[in-house]
């Protein structure tokens, strides 16, 4: 939960000026998104988000989330699409921030994720990496396997803190990751953080995508790895394989898998882990208890972690094992 | 800001059943208000706030505050109104929490007051005194005179740490509040929390007033002390006599002020300097930094305090010598 900066009503309605919109007539702040202040417009033509980009965002990448929100609008995904102004800027400025206007977008996200959500999500998940063949853009991965050994310095001995011989345990890990990371598999523009607060639905049906500021060029079948990650562990930490088999295959009905993909699901998804184990103890030891960041215990991803290092083909995730082949 | 209970769409959706406002499209936790958890829901219907009522709040007081919120509404006074279930009820229980579904009210708070939003407010303050005369309910005002010494002693010479000698400046001033304050004055329902985040205002115009979980019966011109005290300083801590002026006059544009109640306006801007003082001063030394709570400098309300200490008489709020004998 998180607005960062506040908005004065004069400020915001000199903002909105530029666009055609019509006049404001109520804005708060929402406590969601961990990364900037997101607030919830109301104007005479109907309901926007305001995004004010926060310290995490560098500004230089802004046009590749916001080109990419517009490329997957055009071509029929659900995602909110950013406005423009009269002179056709998609990014601004207010409150000192970079800022941008999105259309609303309507569902709920799900706190407690059943098999056919996972389903849909994969589902959706395909579909943004084929709609997103022929766009041009391109932002590498900031935290993928080259950012993990970097990070797991910078948190150093204070892993032993969390769980006495963690730091020796990531670093391990780390080598394995760095040996076995596979080079040649498909890569695309993946969201890279497609986890249940980022996905809504709707009567029965996903509605949509949102929080594309992760997004990058990266392996396709990673970004599957971390929405197995993400959607198909229990509270008690045990893996669903009911809805990994699902998750799977809902990708599977909007892009197919190559056998090479399948075979690196259990690597990619220890990296996944890794990913989400690294940046929550990065913030666990460096982010002040006072901050209006919502610290979240990185031991849920080393139990993940844990898990995919003990899984031997894709089959423990649920998948069929004539299906794994075909 | 604050979201202190999530909420899972089954059982919103579950709770929503009961009222005839259509089906759930979204819902998101507004970072507002910091004694309870709100969400702005979306049906297809319309748009509405729901309440969950956290700790800090007595479920017995909340039909006085629904109730109140209902009496308002229906004399014409712009507020949110509680909205009921098929069977009457406007209270119900949701997330293991008391909780109410209201009205949404279009405007935006004032981030930076000026003197003609200060007679607005005033006015609007008068109109909710005169508006619940004959409102039948009661609810004694827990934050009052006779509160101020336990809660001072509950914060002990941790006072001290915030500024040394402030537990012994404390002691004094309460042993003047105790004695000076005025037993005579005519009372009534007060808002008591009318700060510029409860007060909407919408294309210059005062829209409405919310969040009347402080009020209660007590003395009248103390609600207008309150509001001096919240509106009129600036950010530097000077008083601004141009607004104090404005409120006191705009308030009487509505209800007439006596002579005991001007005479009494120092003294009773004393009080409600202490009594912001004290609530802030205990959450400054008792909620963890790692609260979702956004802790408030104690200090402002002791400049306040202390600037109210040397007012001799209500002219040093702005008021005409003249005028204030009228």
């Amino acid at each position: 939960m998180a607005v960062y900066t506040d908005v004065t009503e004069p400020d915001l309605s000199a903002f909105l000026a530029a666009y055609d919109i019509g006049a404001l007539s109520s804005y708060k702040g929402i406590a969601e998104g961990v990364e900037n202040s997101n607030f919830l417009l109301r104007t005479d033509s109907g309901t926007f988000i305001l995004t004010l980009y926060e310290k995490r965002v560098d500004p230089g990448d802004l046009p590749f989330f916001v080109g990419l929100m517009e490329h997957l609008a055009a071509r029929g995904l659900s995602c909110p699409l950013p406005v423009a102004t009269r002179s056709g800027a998609t990014l601004g400025e207010l409150a000192g921030r970079p800022a941008a206007i999105f259309t609303f977008l309507e569902g709920m996200w799900t706190r407690r994720p059943s098999a056919d959500q996972c389903r849909a999500v994969g589902a959706a998940m395909a579909g943004m990496h084929t709609a997103t063949r022929d766009f041009r853009m391109l932002r590498s991965n900031a935290l993928s396997v080259a950012a993990w050994r970097p990070l797991a310095e910078a948190c150093g001995e204070g892993a032993d803190r969390v769980e006495p011989g963690l730091a020796s345990e990531i670093a391990r890990e780390l080598d394995h990751l760095e040996g076995a990371w596979p080079a040649a598999l498909p890569t695309g523009v993946i969201h890279a953080d497609l986890f249940p607060d980022n996905v809504f639905f709707l009567t029965g049906e996903l509605s949509g995508l949102i929080d594309f500021y992760f997004a990058c060029n990266d392996i396709l079948a990673y970004d599957l790895a971390i929405g197995l990650c993400a959607w198909c562990f229990e509270q008690d930490g045990a893996f669903n394989v009911t809805k990994g088999r699902a998750m799977i295959e809902g990708y599977r009905t909007e892009r197919p898998l190559s056998g090479s993909e399948i075979d690196a699901l259990p690597i990619l998804a220890r990296g996944a882990a890794m990913r989400f184990l690294l940046t929550r103890l990065y913030d666990w030891l460096n982010v002040p208890d006072d901050s209006f960041v919502t610290k979240k215990d990185p031991r849920e991803y080393l139990k993940k972690l844990r898990f995919h290092r003990n899984v031997t083909s894709a089959t423990d995730y649920g998948l069929d094992s004539q299906k794994a082949i075909a």
